[in-house]
């Protein structure tokens, strides 16, 4: 078969979705002297968290969403983290809150999480959020998720009602919510894990397959049936030459040649997700000033 | 092939949970002084909510659970029956509150299900709960939902890691909550809507079956893989005779020539879910209580 796959690139839609986004942060702006603000607080840091987080102060910078970094040591205790995140819901200057995840693992991700107030919330995290989305009145729902089902609707097929989607690890931030929103989409959803048995035979049923293990290049071709869509949500981090590099679920050599749609990591869901922050922080600068959402919405998003 | 499926009964164990109850209601009476308490608010009502709310009433008895009835008429408004859940969420010797969903479409029943204390919604279909669920850090679970898992466990598999189990029904109350729940048991999890092509393909993978789309006989014997578990989650409410009647999505006379095991409407989810109901209000007594959850709970369930 020869090389099939129409590459879906995510630049040039993230590029779109940040001038939108800038136009409803003008607009904030203009019409309501609000300056749209995302508050990042980062524990510990490494370079792969430090090359993150530029990248996401760039983009809001192209968005021009403004961005505070509060950097915290990597002893700091989580009371003290919590004393941060505090006065940071409360501070109506600030719409967005991200806490960076690359903590060490003793720590308890969870209770940082869940001291976010659920309205600044823009990672979608939070118990709050993940409920909103489980009863179908979604909030604030994991970016890259999000970005995934968008190049879906808008490269493949707008309204997949009844297509068979495999999504291929069950994580709280990746995989579940694409479930949740495919399901949404009425798709029939499969839900892979560690433990499935002869995963190929079930991966290969997908007219969507979404890649979301982070353990690198696992999908192969013969994972994937031919002319699927082919979504990669993983991100792996492994050194080449002494060169850290950010690689996907996907083998994307092999799978371009059966698929029919493939997303390339990087490039692919992720510039997009990061745009989608984006438009998450001005929502929730919307919502905490009460403004009309839906006929702004129309308007900008 | 001969009649070869084994009919999971749920009376017996709902009866043996309930004797658990009855003995944790008893300790915390004895050694607490607490009167473990449900109250029901019922607006409107049929003869079919009427025998529903007469039959979990006797469970209670049957467990030693006091209720509490909260009857308000049709045309009560939904301010007045928020101010009804309101007084029950501040009112310490309430434990568990349920409101009964038999309301006109008109009512906007989510609305009455998010003005439920969280820590007294015992049904799980609180936004917090349902994210909880989903978060992996579940409290309160839907009850069908948790008892056909629960007969699943002790009748067929009690580790079904690796099965691939198909729920047909994206249901907020009980497909959503099992498909949660069969993940968190490892599975292979695939949901089916009503959009699902070739229900048959899918359904016929399955080695647990989940029924829960409320249509009444709809899973016939061509959706059953041979052998398979297959669980009736649904409830249907039809006339024969002029006799108001319950019965499952599973055409239990011709699936049982199939399956492996099969739980039959009425006396198979329906009684274990009531019995589950009466355990988590125990469990809801308690941490208002701030009792020691783990040790109780190896004592008493």
């Amino acid at each position: 078969m020869a090389s099939g796959a129409r590459v879906i690139e995510g630049h040039a839609t993230a590029r779109e979705m940040l001038r939108e986004v800038h136009q409803a942060v003008h607009d904030l702006s203009e019409e309501h002297r609000l300056t749209v603000t995302l508050a990042i607080v980062v524990v510990g840091q490494d370079a792969a968290t430090l090359r993150l987080i530029e990248n996401k102060k760039a983009r809001a910078e192209e968005a021009g969403v403004r961005t505070q970094l509060h950097t915290l040591p990597q002893e700091t205790s989580d009371e003290e983290i919590i004393t941060v995140i505090d006065g940071l819901n409360h501070d109506g200057s600030v719409h967005g809150i991200l806490v960076q995840h690359y903590l060490p693992r003793y720590r308890d991700a969870r209770r940082l999480i869940e001291a976010v107030d659920p309205a600044k919330d823009v990672d979608g995290f939070h118990t709050r959020n993940a409920g909103l989305l489980a009863n179908d009145v979604p909030a604030f729902v994991p970016c890259e998720a999000l970005a995934g089902i968008h190049l879906i609707k808008r490269f493949v097929e707008p309204r997949p009602v009844g297509w068979h989607a495999v999504v291929v690890g069950d994580t709280h931030r990746t995989g579940r919510p694409a479930a949740r929103l495919l399901l949404s989409e009425r798709c029939t959803v499969t839900v892979c894990n560690e433990d499935t048995r002869d995963l190929a035979d079930i991966s290969g049923q997908a007219d969507i397959l979404v890649a979301a293990t982070n353990r690198a290049g696992m999908i192969r071709a013969r994972h994937v049936k031919p002319g699927a869509a082919v979504v990669d949500l993983g991100r792996s981090r492994i050194t080449v030459n002494d060169e850290l590099r950010i690689v996907g679920d996907v083998r994307f050599d092999e799978v371009r040649e059966v698929a029919g749609w493939v997303t390339p990591v990087p490039g692919g869901v992720g510039p997009v997700a990061i745009a989608m922050l984006m438009r998450n922080v001005v929502t929730a600068c919307r919502r905490q000033n009460r403004l009309d959402e839906k006929a702004r919405h129309a308007g900008a998003a």
